[in-house]
């Protein structure tokens, strides 16, 4: 027996308590004219300790409004958007790097709530929109005058790898859960290990193994709660407090932040000083000293962050070095190679990963310099085992495939919730699989090239003018620059010397002003740093885009800034004095 | 004067020292053959303290090894990529929802090295193999018979949303690092929150705000982080390992994992016990005792993660009753709603919400059930100075931007970075808004109301069948049920009986053998838990391509199966005896 519930049935509830056997089985359903519910039988049921299956009911269902995912629209759609980013590309130069927009100018532009209903069109309203309001308003870090940040270096297959791995929408946080997105994630971390020259330690093929985070930080988090717990288990969860990480004061914040997030107390990182003469690289000595000192005070020491590229200057801290210094402390060596790890893909650079034999984590962004579009962190760690004792996690059956049981039980599959900190995840390794398939190891390394050799000639320009220096060696493709303030500028009477202090702090100043200046003019985006107290100009080359024409401009564009500070430094001012510095350039 | 280096500068290192003043600038110079490098000067100043700048240079740069990033190209390899999506959307009724693969089928499948030369038009090649070897091996979460986790609905501007921002592929990190893309992420996070019905208090309108993070978990931590630290600079560092969390034993694993990561103890996480005749909510009662006894035990109640929607039934936890049961003690109260939160759109389903005028942080995933495609976790704090002050980062110049410096410090501006985990960051603020002013409110009302009404009518076809029961009523779109242990079984010579040990086993083993062979179809895919000690299934409605068709499907695959089950289980097998259950279908 069936009986027809209509799409009321949405308010449908069951009546109190469970048919007894051989009772009506009953449903609440809601009076079309809204009144109320009443209880009425939908099927049947013999006694005898059985059941009869009831008949099939007749229950009109709704459709979903308006198609939501629908092949033809999304070809249709999907035109409208490649040909907005091909178009975007194509115009890309023509827009100022950065946007000269003021805290608010798009919030007051927008209505103050969704709208109700969308309006004809809308996605082509809508990215009229993009075009005329947004896009004035963001900073163009596909830009190829960017040279502020590491680049995001973007690829048509990178794009494209995000946009196919959003459209499958599928979420591999299990083997079972998409087991050829877990696959091609083991697959593609071990190709990219081997073509960035990692050992063999770092590689499912040795023991090792990879997984694809969204950022450094990530990384850094899950390898320190790794350490931490595996630390913990030995020496007791009360001796939390204890726990001392290490890094040096060119590491980037990120590990600070990552530590605090784990719960290490504030007060116990050791930001180990580095200097100007030797690179502002972390020196194993100072590391062995601070390492003793902790535990001579009764401190665990836990782990380290070294850094092959530092964020100010690409440093690359003496890994094997390192790990020397701190062997048989049982302290967890992580190397974060963010943006340099990159260069590793080129035999002529891959002295940047030497010494990663004995480290027990390391890490690099893809999205970084390796054409694969934000985001993507390629996280290898020694012993997934530690990673996956801290991080996984056992007791949710609605994950547990009993078809995949038995395998995931014997560790024949990789279960990458249990290497992060979330339990759902895209399928990055989509999009690094596509650019490694359509660019190939030999097209990485000529796209490293191509920006180190461009790096390194602009270098060559800045040293052609002799008011600038280059105050620590060019590293892969990064620049560091300023004026030189002994050569531009005069302190009271006297001739400026470079250890005064009031030629650092005016030299810091001017520094300033020229980046301002520079970056002003919309023509190029470049940023600072201050090391050792030196305030330094970066100019860093990575974008897709940049062209050798960029370059030479980003040059000039600098050399016109510092000849028009310098001149309007050479004019009196009010504040000028007798006891403060007076900016002259003498020889202009 | 100027000095030609040739595109062998990427070798080219400074000669030891900077020139003094009047110097010579000079470079050294690979030299093309590869034998060594020499000094050469590149440029030459005059003496008397100043400079001349140098003439230009001739330096030849290498350009990038092929188009990276190319309009046209661009447009021709999206088309293929949108039309590859489209047919696949076109095809997926076809695929088995999970795939028949054993561990290692891809793995096999692919080289042990990346190439290290393109093939011929790479990415045609690579999406024919998309289409032969990955997506055979994939779970088609996208597929209309996908009822096994909470959806992650997918829409057409969901995922072109996520290309957009892919192609732009900015990073807005902070407020000056994509001014518009911060200022999108604030409005659409106080359009959602609206739409949701969310208090006032939770919207930056508010004095609230909300962002777009990855997942629930990643909110999870954000917010515990935050609490946490405020709770330690009340109470000192030292009580680290007094700090106790709050759930109940339905809350998604991910809340204990997140309070792990911040180094909460793991003896220090209440898990507070449900019922199944509480409809499996957390009492406020049973919380209050508990944090009372932490109390009187010297440890110190911190944090409190009610969740509405859980996993296993997505039931609802009494926020208002909750808040009030720990009002006054300092307890961070963070509210999960990761898959229900959505439900709120509807005025009707607005009680999912009831009472979070009091809690400090919300969190939703509109990945799930509100069209945009994968990641999008929404949070929002009460108090953003909370997370800030334990997110927040200040020491990094190379982010601080003197033009947008002055708003950042007078808080006029959002630094999004000090509310999350990393640094970097998706543009989500776009897919998000592009879906809103595609669908609008209405838009999304109507696909929450037609998931609910499918989700009704199947549990109403469930309940037309005595064979089976609904253990717990149906909440949003999520149905659970059961065969009836009683009704379908005998237990030795005696009619069985809901309570009995060996029924409630013998039931619990019967659905899972029923899960299995329903999933063994491949027509459909649904999934399991156990609450309460009862073996579950759970028929999760809510993606974009679910047609009455497929629910009724389902809903006939699942009775066959049962069907055959039962019938099977009459036949006597070797292992049947009279003390063992003796599963038996009296009425087929």
């Amino acid at each position: 027996m069936g009986v027809a519930v209509t799409a009321e049935v949405v308010h449908a509830r069951s009546c109190k308590g469970t048919p007894p056997v051989g009772a009506a089985a009953s449903v609440m359903v809601w009076d079309g004219a809204g009144q109320g519910y009443s209880c009425q039988p939908v099927g049947t049921t013999t006694a005898n300790g059985g059941t009869t299956p009831a008949a099939p009911v007749a229950i009109a269902m709704p459709s979903l409004p308006h198609p939501l995912l629908d092949a033809d629209e999304f070809r249709r759609q999907g035109r409208l958007v490649v040909d907005f980013i091909a178009d975007y590309y194509a115009r890309i130069d023509e827009y100022p790097v950065r946007p000269a927009v003021a805290p608010g100018f798009l919030a007051r532009q927008l209505p103050e709530t969704a709208p109700a209903r969308p309006e004809p069109d809308a996605l082509a309203a809508a990215l009229r929109d993009v075009r005329d309001l947004i896009l004035p308003g963001v900073t163009h870090w596909q830009s190829p005058r960017h040279f502020a940040h590491f680049a995001a270096t973007a690829s048509n297959v990178g794009a494209l790898g995000e946009a196919l791995a959003a459209g499958l929408n599928i979420n591999p946080f299990t083997w079972a859960a998409s087991p050829a997105a877990t696959e091609l994630e083991v697959v593609v971390t071990d190709w990219l290990g081997k073509a960035l020259h990692l050992p063999e330690s770092l590689l499912f093929s040795g023991g090792g193994g990879g997984t694809l985070l969204g950022t450094s930080c990530e990384a850094m988090l899950c390898t320190i709660v790794a350490a931490r717990d595996r630390k913990l288990a030995e020496v007791g969860e009360e001796r939390m407090g204890d726990l001392v990480v290490y890094c040096s004061d060119q590491t980037h914040f990120s590990f600070q932040k990552a530590a605090r997030i784990a719960g290490i107390r504030r007060g116990n990182c050791r930001e180990i000083p580095t200097s100007m003469e030797a690179g502002f690289t972390l020196s194993p000595k100072a590391l062995a000293a601070a390492v003793r000192a902790d535990e001579a005070a009764g401190r665990v020491p836990l782990f380290l962050c070294a850094t092959v590229g530092t964020t100010p200057t690409a440093a690359v801290d003496p890994v094997r070095e390192l790990c020397a210094a701190v062997a048989g402390r049982g302290v967890w060596v992580h190397v974060d190679a963010a943006y340099a790890g990159a260069a590793s893909v080129c035999p002529e650079l891959r002295h940047a990963v030497a010494g990663v034999e004995r480290v027990d984590s390391f890490s690099t962004n893809p999205h970084k310099w390796l054409l694969a579009n934000m985001d993507c962190c390629a996280l290898w760690v020694r012993r997934p085992a530690a990673l996956t004792a801290a991080l996984g996690t056992d007791h949710d059956v609605i994950l547990k495939d009993p078809s995949a049981q038995a395998a995931q039980e014997g560790g024949a599959v990789v279960d990458y919730k249990d290497w992060q900190v979330a339990l759902s995840r895209r399928f990055r390794a989509l999009k690094l699989w596509l650019v490694l398939r359509c660019h190939g190891v030999e097209g990485l390394r000529g796209l490293v090239r191509a920006h180190v050799r461009m790096a390194a000639a602009f270098e060559a320009m800045v040293r052609t003018d002799a008011r600038f220096e280059v105050p620590v060696p060019r590293q892969f493709a990064l620049v560091c620059f300023r004026l030189r303030a002994a050569a531009v500028l005069v302190v009271g009477e006297k001739r400026a010397r470079d250890g005064d202090d009031e030629v650092v702090t005016a030299g810091n100043e001017l520094n300033r002003r020229l980046l301002e200046a520079v970056n002003a003019t919309g023509r190029v985006y470049m940023s600072s740093a201050v090391v050792g107290g030196t305030y330094i100009l970066r100019c860093a080359i990575g974008n897709s885009l940049t062209e050798e024409r960029h370059v030479r401009e980003a040059w000039s564009v600098v050399q016109e800034q510092a000849t028009a500070i310098l001149a309007a430094a050479r004019r009196p001012t009010a504040r000028t004095n007798r006891r403060t510095v007076r900016r002259a350039h003498a020889a202009l």
